[in-house]
C-alpha cells in the first residue's frame, strides 16, 4: 500500500502537541508524524511516541485538573495541539465514573467496584473518544473527508464528529445492514455508502481506496490514522485514575474488540506512573469476550501467544472482530500484569446487562454485558479478588442493542381499577 | 384526594435543605413540606418556597463552582439535603452547552447560538433532572416506591434511578405501546404495568392510588412529589448561566408539554438575579411546541389568557400534553419577558431534528426537532433577534424516536470495486 511509505513535506512541521514521532511497536523504527501506520521496515503497528520530558508533575496535575471537562484536560499526553479544546469537536470524555455499590453486593465485592460508563459520551459509545483523535490527526494532515468501514458505533461517531468539524464524511457499511442502524449513522448527514458485499468485502475496498488517487485527502479514522484514533483509548486510563483520586484501581475488566482500547489503556496507565501523577502499584488487566467471539480467550486459556482467527457469532457485534490485531499484545498485558481473559455467553450477556439495569440504573450495550457477565465469572472462579478496587468498563449504550433484550416486557397487565391493581398482587 | 390535606408529624422536622415550605402560587397560602401538590384552600398548584437569605453571593459561587459535575452543584438552590451528592442516585445534569455555529451560521445568528444538549443525562433525557428531586423528596419523606405513568422518557428515568437509590418501581403504561418503549422501560427491573385502556385511564388510575391505602409509601413522581420533581428544571437554567461565565443569555427557545419546565427555568433565572450570581438584564423566554399539539401557541397568538385544551396528533409524543396544566403561566412569560409561543409541523420538526444533526452532529429527540425548528421560525419572523445570545434546548435523544427520521437511508450503493465508486460519483 503506496500510503504506507508517502512523506508529505507537512509532516515534519505538524503541530500533534506531545507527540514527538510514530514508532514501530515491533521493532521500533521511528517515522515523522504522518497518515502512516504500518512500519516500512517490518510491516509492525506504528504507535505515538511523545516527548514528556519538560513535564513537571506537580504542574502538570494543576494543569489537567483545571482544564475542561472533556478529554482535552488530557491534551498535554494525547498527540492533539493545545489549543485542542478551542477547536470545533465533540469533545467527549469526562464520562461517570459510577460506584456500583448495588452491584457490588450483588457480586460479593467488598474492594469497591466501579462501573466506567462511556454511554454518557456524545453519541454513547467510547468511539467518540478515539474518532476525536483522528479528527485532530485528519486536521493537521489536511484532509478534508473523514471516512471508515463500520456496522455500528463507528459509523455513527464519524459522521457525528464530522458534522461538528466541517468535514466532509463518508462511510461504508455492508448495504443490508439493519434499518435501525443505517438510521443511526445517517442522520448526520454525510455520505453513508451500501457495499454489495459483507462487512470484510466493505474493509478490503476500503484499503484499495486508500492506496487510490481517489482516496487521495481521506482520513480512515481506523486505518491510514489509526496510530492517533487508537491513542484517544489512553483517556479511559487517565479518567479512570483521576476520578479516583489520582490512584490506580486494583482491577480492571476492560473489552476486547481489536484489542487497541486494553492495550492502549495498559499504555495510558504505564504512563501516568511514569510521571509521577499515580504511585506505582500493581494493576491486573483482565480481557472480556463473547463466547461467539473469543480468539484471544481461547488463546490466553490454551497458553498460546498467537491468535488463531474465529467466525463471530454473538449478540455482541460491537466486539466481533474475529481476527484482533492487537490479540498477541493483550494476551501479553493480561499475563504480565496477571489478569486473564475469559468469554461468556450471549445468555450470560443479556443477563449481565439485565443485571447492571436493575443494580445500577445503568442500560449497557452487549459490549457491556460481556464486561459485567465477565466480571461475575472471574470472580466466581477466584481470578479476580473481591477485596480488591476493581473498574469494569461499559464503552457502549443498551438503545442501540435493544434487540439483545426485547424479550424484557411488562411485569403485568391490569384494568385500570384498584380491585385489578390488588388482583395482580401490586398492592 | 385524602393526601392532599394530610399532614405527617414528619413534615416539620423534614431536611430539605433551603426549602422552607410549600406555596400556592395562587393564592400564596403556605403548609409545611410534605407530599401534597395542590392547596387546600384554593386548589392551586404547590410550589417550594426557599429561605436563602443566608447566602452572600460570593461564597455560593464558590461552593457551587466547587461542587461536582452534576445538578448536586446547585443543592443550596434546590430541596434537597446538603449531603446529596453522597446519596445513591443518577447524579444527571451538566450536561453541555454547545455553542453552535455551524447552525448559527445556517440560521444567520450572528450574536451566539447555544444548544442545551440534555440528551447527555444518565438516561438520555431531561427527565433524569426532575426525577432526581422527587427521589429526594421520596427519600426524605419515608417513600420506598418510586412510581410514575408516562409513556415514555419518564418511565425509564424513573426505573433507572429507583434501581440505583434501592428504591422499588412501579410504573403505570398504556398496555400497548410500542415494543422498543416497553424494553427501554422494562430493562431497569421493576414493576411494568400495563393498563387496559388510553394514557388518559392510566393518569385516572394513578390519581385512585394516590387516594388509596394501596397506594401508601408510594411517591408519583409527577403527582404528590410534583412541587419537588418540578424544581429539577430550574437546574437547566443554573447551567445555562454558569456555563456562559455567569451571565443571562438574551433568548431562550424551551418546549412546552405541561408548560413547567420552561415556568421553572424562568424561576431559575429569577433566583440567579435576586442572588447576585448574574447581572439583571432583560432575557426574553421563547416556547416552543408541535402544530400537531400546539395549546400555548394557539392561546399566545390569539391573545388569550387561558388555554384550550387540544387532542394530541404529533410525532413529538414526548410534548403531546393536550391540556398542559402551566399553560397560563407559560402564556404570562412569554408576553411579560417580550418572548413568544410558536410551533412548528411534523415535517418542519424533520427537517430540523436532521439540520441539528448535519450541522452540530447532536441527534436531537422529535422535542429537539421543535425547538430547533421554532428558532428557524421565529428567526424567520423577526421575533427571535440574531444578533443577541440565544440558547435552543434539547431535551432528549434521537435513539429514542428513530421512528421520525426512518426515511433517512443509504445515499448510495456500490459494489465494492473502485469504478463502482467513481461511476457513483464519489471520488
Amino acid at each position: 500500500m503506496a500510503v504506507q511509505t508517502v512523506a508529505t513535506s507537512s509532516e515534519s512541521t505538524v503541530d500533534l502537541g506531545p507527540a514527538a514521532a510514530l514508532s514501530c511497536r515491533e521493532c521500533g523504527h521511528r517515522v515523522p508524524l504522518g497518515p502512516v501506520f504500518a512500519c516500512e521496515e517490518c510491516f509492525g503497528p506504528l504507535e505515538i511516541a511523545y516527548d514528556f520530558s519538560a513535564y513537571d508533575t506537580e504542574e502538570l496535575r494543576r494543569r489537567i485538573e483545571a482544564g475542561p471537562a472533556n478529554i482535552w484536560r488530557y491534551a498535554p499526553l494525547l498527540p492533539v495541539p493545545a489549543d485542542v479544546a478551542g477547536k470545533p469537536n465533540l469533545n467527549p470524555g469526562w464520562t461517570k465514573l459510577v460506584k456500583a455499590d448495588n452491584l457490588a453486593r450483588e457480586l460479593g465485592v467488598t474492594g469497591g467496584l466501579y462501573v466506567k460508563d462511556d454511554s454518557g459520551n456524545p453519541t454513547h459509545s467510547f468511539k467518540d473518544r478515539v474518532v476525536a483523535q483522528a479528527l485532530e490527526a485528519a486536521r493537521a494532515f489536511g484532509f478534508t473527508t473523514l471516512s471508515c468501514s463500520s456496522t455500528g458505533n463507528l459509523a455513527g461517531a464519524v459522521g457525528a464528529a464530522a458534522a461538528r468539524a466541517g468535514f466532509r464524511s463518508c462511510v461504508f457499511i455492508p448495504h443490508d445492514l439493519e434499518q435501525g442502524k443505517v438510521v443511526m449513522a445517517a442522520v448526520y448527514g454525510g455520505e453513508l455508502v451500501g457495499i454489495q458485499g459483507n462487512y470484510d468485502d466493505v474493509n478490503r475496498f476500503c484499503s484499495e481506496l486508500i492506496g487510490d488517487p481517489a482516496g487521495e485527502g481521506w482520513g480512515f479514522v481506523n486505518v491510514n490514522l489509526r496510530p492517533y484514533y487508537a491513542e484517544g483509548s489512553k483517556t479511559l486510563a487517565y479518567e479512570i485514575a483521576e476520578q479516583l483520586g489520582w490512584r490506580l484501581p486494583d482491577q480492571l475488566v476492560v473489552p476486547i474488540a481489536s484489542g487497541s482500547q486494553l492495550t492502549k489503556i495498559d499504555k495510558g496507565l504505564q504512563e501516568l506512573i511514569r510521571l509521577g501523577l499515580v504511585e506505582d502499584r500493581p494493576y491486573k488487566i483482565f480481557g472480556a469476550q463473547a463466547e461467539g467471539c473469543s480468539p484471544v480467550s481461547t488463546a490466553f486459556k490454551a497458553g498460546h501467544d498467537v491468535v488463531r482467527p474465529q467466525k463471530p457469532n454473538t449478540i455482541a457485534k460491537s466486539l466481533a472482530i474475529g481476527n484482533p490485531a492487537d490479540g498477541p499484545y493483550v494476551l501479553d498485558i493480561a499475563r504480565r500484569t496477571g489478569g486473564a481473559v475469559e468469554d461468556v455467553t450471549d445468555e450470560q450477556i443479556v443477563d449481565a446487562i439485565k443485571l447492571l439495569a436493575r443494580t445500577e440504573g445503568i442500560f449497557a450495550e452487549t459490549a457491556g454485558g460481556v464486561t459485567v457477565g465477565v466480571t461475575r465469572k472471574l470472580l466466581e472462579a477466584g481470578l479476580l479478588d473481591p477485596a480488591k478496587t476493581t473498574v469494569v468498563l461499559n464503552t457502549g449504550d443498551g438503545l442501540k442493542t435493544l434487540d439483545a433484550v426485547a424479550g424484557t416486557g411488562l411485569t403485568a397487565t391490569i384494568r385500570p381499577t384498584l380491585d385489578s391493581f390488588r388482583e395482580a398482587g401490586l398492592a
